[in-house]
């Protein structure tokens, strides 16, 4: 393929970067607008109670804890899951943290203008920066599936495009099939697994053994990708319920969340020891299956799924995702050709069709009984009396349909896109390597040509 | 004792979470239900005003916060805490996030019995979240003195045991007793502390010292464990505070709490310097020490305890744990043969006791001329007209005796339990070790053996 | 300089803690009252409705979540942010966390006493909490310029003096002044980092390349370090709005400081691959330069600055940023004698001074169209009738002058103070090294010796 020199960054990286913030600034400076709780003119106009009542009721204080807390999600528990590679945390941080700076920008402004612009203008708060980290978000799963094989320029393109087809797909699914997908099992999971397994397939690397002694961890990388899980469990509660409707809705969503996740760890450590010969648990499937039942749960998460529900769901995602690591990644590769360095097939997609799946029949179940008034609070459909449970449920699973091709068709055409020679991705022999796009400190290098040197055969002569 | 293909987890692990997390599941389908304000229906009904305010007076807005910052304490703070030794990441944070998962489902169950049902059903929403991390909590405490000593099936054994006798006390000071312990000096962290060095008394392993070498940190084992501390530290006026009641006794909590740890913080720079001959800081003492101010304020802190209070008690409790891990550990390791590996006597024991004393002492001088009408707001017999300042100082120290009956009494039953040479217990001369319950990368064993090899000698003949 | 043995802390560092805390614990004994949110009598009088509402608007609720954010950066933030180094994370994490939780002390009461008094008493509650915390940030960036050079009894020391220039600056910009800087572009960034180059200068070691090949990093030390970053650059929007006036001035400041801080990090990448000679990005540009965006708006984020405006100014702030730390950061060292270790001049000083200017500027473009009712929200002499928006940014420009005065001048006299020798600070030849000061675990400084021995002469000949 490309050859080193090529890996260069001096020219390509910064110009992509300056080109791609002066376009934004650009749109940003005619198209967005503050929005009435951000607008000091027009949150004090809208004022129809006492100064103080009202400043309490601006939407920050019942937005922004989530807000930040899916945040770190998106910069800290996907950047730092990604560090599980021994000489790749310098690039899984650092892109992380650049693709999503890029996509959140440009995902306010494509969000903005599928969802309803106000006289031609995009308006901005808290509920925007959510919708625009959820959006990243989609993105850092597909840089899961390309981790290590890629620069950082084709990570921006990536991103340029999945973000585009992002907010279309969910255009399509919550503004005309009107469906609930709070969590985004659908819209994000569903997406940016399929998008980026798409595009790793047309991406495929034959030799990529090669660069296979490095597509491994080191003791300590899997402690800093275990802050990365940790961080992703905790906060996901906090995700799936980030932009439901207030009161019960968003109270329920997390609380689901949380019992499905406590049961995903349990299934998860009980079948990563029972496919190992010994025993012995895999840090693999911890850092990644034990976070499965998050996402399962995003789209009936704000439903009555009840914790007894959740847990079943959790339970199941835990275990096709531990399942999967074991038995379908490995044929994935051999089989079809798809190299998919963090398994994301295991910790999105898969669970992602369960959590649509879950989340239609849960939409088809849904009664008056059940939820009393509480039911035009989830499905919004109810208020313009088009509400119908069967139908309700054919159209979520519709949606999950739309998703899959969209995904499927936006990954086939970015990858051709991404193939192009010109981005300088690394070589076969340097996938998995920082030393490719970073300045890596000497000491480690020390280590490794020390290493290098001191084969089994050389040790075996230095003790005798 | 046990050989080492005996701690093959194989069959036992997988079988014990996945029967335990099925009878969770179907104790939660038959007993668990919506509360008030996480249930579609119920929540609607009691709507009393407009829509958009009663939706933001749910719980959720003003318990969650504090939630999600225990939430964080109990799988990042006692989670890395523990990775200070240099063989036992993977244990510490993976066995951390095991039996948490567990213990917070199975405390959602046996702290909704106790505490009271609703026609035979246990109500849950963010409180009884967070009562459950709280009672997860003591069980990662005493997981810190048997800390690289136990199989995971002993864990989650000594879990189910511990959560209900955990329930057992909570119920018995705070429904019977009536007592005030809303960050749980009592309830929490001496039950934990006494409960667990119970337990480790029972296990003693007069060998230990065959896995001496391994029982230390290295230098990047006590960053990662810094992590811990620091987010503890931090999240620790979030703990105190979750369950007060709304309005000025939270807010008072979370700022005694602050000013306790602080001043507990320089006590412990302080102390562990000046019992180091050459001067010398301990990052033993550091992680942990700086850590009991936020333990001691877990009785008194919702009370008038001021700053000034605060400050006194957390530089009490950054003292005498400081010297306990100087002097007292090791006489109760060679007297009392109390292996208490996180040396968990120093940071919520004598704390604990502490925090008991001082919450009897700031009870007995409670007064209507301080409190004004905030007295009932912290004291709730005050409405019930059975508030008398003395006993009820005098309830509070009969709650610490009750505790530490409890838990010692619980501890000792517990021990024997796990003493059956059926859980794959590791042998002495593999404590402290990861790669017995888990797949550990390459590289690392790798440099033990560089390491192993290049004794001081033969550096010394590579060197000539 | 000072001899090896004279580094020894086992009376300094006690002595200094235990009288500091004492005096401490004495003055807020006679000094600190709760406040009326925190304190029982006084919240529970001042109901002035239904007890349950009331109790939902105690300020607890609108401030803690922001305050809890700013305490992450104040002590995960910047203590993680300093570990880039090889061999001084423990002191970077450590000297962090006793220097905070004294400063958080000290500038309770020193900004207490200058920013009014009730009755003679000082009232605290989570704003003052917030308060202190800030002023402890402008503590720790002084830090980063003299990180691995000094003491902990100096740290102290510093932090003695500092906090209090640090309160009479914020008084006279804020209360005589009047100025807006609700981020503290001025009060924060421009004072410590002037303070803090200005002790650097003072301390000026000739020597100092004695200790180069330590003040560098590792491989994971470069991850540690980018906790730090991430955590910052995550939470600087609470920080920044942390303070503001609540409703839309809150909200509008947090979401122009995300957008500032997104297009910073676009432009931190692009200029960091473009002036390095083979495009490789550097570590030390992405975790330090991506931040300035958060320092730039500090001043004017809280003004109608649009996200437009957000983002050049954070574009602006990251350029100059790298471009400071490739090009000015060396020839401040040999022309000036300026060493700074953690390069805050580019990080926090020349930002702050541009946050300071584009305070000025919008503030003197403001005007009723734009700001409607909410002028007076934003600019608190409106309400007086004393406004003038040309008069306003003048006093806004004066402000940074006075800042930067005070600064030079304060760690002028300081850096003299530290310059006794009677404080055990770090010989030449150990700087940047936690042997001096800590017990260091004993693996490491095997690695050490065997890398030391394996110098490359000896590497080919083990290989030949």
């Amino acid at each position: 393929i490309a050859n080193i020199n090529s890996t260069n960054m001096r020219l390509r990286l910064p110009l992509l970067c300056i080109i791609l913030e002066v376009i934004l600034i650009i749109l940003f400076g005619t198209l967005v607008e503050y929005n009435d709780d951000t607008h000091a003119k027009l949150w004090n106009e809208n004022r129809t109670d006492s100064a103080t009542r009202n400043d309490h009721e601006n939407e920050f204080y019942y937005r922004y804890p989530s807000f930040q807390d899916v945040h770190v999600m998106i910069f800290v528990g996907f950047g730092f899951l990604m560090t599980f590679l021994q000489r790749y945390g310098f690039s899984s941080v650092g892109f992380n943290f650049l693709i999503a700076a890029f996509s959140l920008q440009w995902a306010t402004l494509m969000q903005g203008f599928f969802h309803g612009l106000h006289h031609g203008k995009i308006h901005v708060g808290v509920t925007s920066m959510i919708n625009a980290d959820f959006c990243t978000g989609s993105v850092l799963i597909s840089f899961g599936a390309v981790l290590g094989k890629t620069s950082p320029v084709q990570l921006l393109v990536m991103a340029i495009f999945e973000v585009t087809l992002f907010a279309v797909n969910e255009f399509i699914l919550l503004s005309i099939l009107g469906v609930n997908d709070a969590g985004g099992s659908m819209t994000i999971h569903t997406f940016g697994a399929y998008f980026g397994l798409m595009v790793t397939r047309v991406l495929y690397r034959p030799n990529l053994d090669k660069s296979k002694h490095r597509n491994s961890s080191v003791y300590h990388s899997d402690l800093f990708a275990m802050i990365g899980t940790i961080y992703l469990w905790m906060f996901w509660p906090s995700f799936n319920s980030a932009i439901t409707n207030y009161g019960d809705p968003q109270h329920r969503t997390a609380m689901n969340t949380y019992y499905s996740l406590a049961a995903c760890t349990l299934a998860t450590f009980a079948f990563s020891a029972l496919v190992n010969p010994e025993g012995k648990l895999d840090m693999v499937h911890i850092q990644n299956a034990a976070l499965a039942g998050g996402v399962a749960v995003g789209t009936a998460g704000e439903m009555m799924l009840t914790a007894f529900g959740s847990m079943i769901v959790g339970f199941l995602a835990g275990t096709i995702s531990v399942l999967g690591y074991k038995y379908l990644t490995p044929v994935l590769e051999s089989k079809l050709k798809i190299q998919d360095t963090c398994g994301i097939h295991n910790l999105h997609g898969m669970p992602g069709v369960l959590g649509a799946v879950v989340g239609a029949v849960t939409a088809a179940l849904a009664s008056p009984d059940v939820y009393g008034h509480g039911l035009q609070r989830v499905f919004a459909d109810v208020e313009t009396g088009k509400w119908n449970p069967q139908s309700r449920g054919g159209f979520q699973a519709i949606s999950l349909a739309v998703t899959l091709g969209m995904a499927l068709f936006g990954g086939l055409i970015t990858g051709f896109i991404l193939k192009l020679p010109i981005y300088g991705a690394p070589p076969d022999t340097h996938c998995f390597e920082d030393g490719l796009y970073w300045e890596v400190p000497g000491e480690e290098e020390g280590h490794q040509e020390l290493y290098e040197v001191a084969t089994p055969n050389e040790v075996e002569k230095l003790s005798s």
